[in-house]
């Protein structure tokens, strides 16, 4: 209950490489992040596997190892900035104890099963987080992990109006 | 902010027959309703508008107006009985407003609407609301309001486990 109880809860929050992933974790701290309640904060994110585990792209060609060493050393920059990024958002909360993990493969799998893995008390994230044709394709990564995550699921889209991040 | 910051905040909660949907609240007083916040909950039922408008089953059958007001009734009667529940689970939250709503229509459309309506900051729901079926027709209810409802919404399962309600 709202008034005092106090439990420890694991927040499991998908970041990506879009605003969205930061406008919800940063709506996740206002919102839901509180002081009746002993909160880990676990940051995933999600580092595609193409890139890393092939050297075949889309269209069949093989790359060299160095384009593969680049796509892959390119990729974990990617990574370090995005979580580099959230911690960053989180620092204002020092009695929140902060995790981070990237974790390879397809972000639906990914955070599925980290969900189950770490035992998450509430999954959050963007709505988003493929490009537009991909996801009319696959489907988007918030639908996926709404229908398979057993936990609750909080789905935050950012406001297309600039106003301020409520 | 979680650190005393003091906002208020309009929460919407999805209400319907099934014991997921009251998990759904139960969760959302104890984990996201907070004292660092002024919260307005809105318990929101959305009384299926088939029963309440036309006299037609679903084979195309005429129903007498007796059976129609009969319909009604307890439509009326299963609405009334789910927005009492919904208020019990609350009063233990005085500093909380409670008010309730219910609304005619299909489900999907009534929670879209009324987030947009009464200006939700966030939405809380469980992940089912129509039978087996239907929702493998129609998709479900908490599907469609993710997609079409532009604040923050929460989807929230019950355990299938008999496990303490977290």
């Amino acid at each position: 209950m709202a008034d005092g109880a106090e439990n420890e809860r694991r927040i499991l929050v998908a970041v990506d490489e879009g605003e969205e992933s930061m406008y919800a974790l940063s709506w996740c701290l206002k919102n839901l992040v509180s002081q009746n309640h002993k909160d880990t904060l676990i940051l995933l994110y999600a580092k595609p596997a193409r890139a890393v585990n092939t050297g075949l792209d889309g269209t069949g060609y093989l790359f060299s190892s160095d384009v593969t060493a680049t796509m892959e050393r390119y990729s974990q920059e990617v990574a370090d900035c995005v979580v580099e990024k959230a911690k960053k958002l989180c620092k204002n909360l020092p009695e929140v104890k902060v995790e981070t993990r990237v974790e390879n493969g397809d972000p639906r799998d990914v955070i599925s099963e980290m969900a189950e893995k770490l035992a998450a008390d509430v999954l959050v994230m963007g709505s988003h987080g493929y490009g537009l044709i991909k996801r009319a394709f696959l489907g988007s990564v918030s639908n996926h992990c709404a229908q398979n995550v057993k936990c609750p699921v909080l789905i935050v889209k950012k406001p297309k109006a600039p106003s301020g991040d409520k």
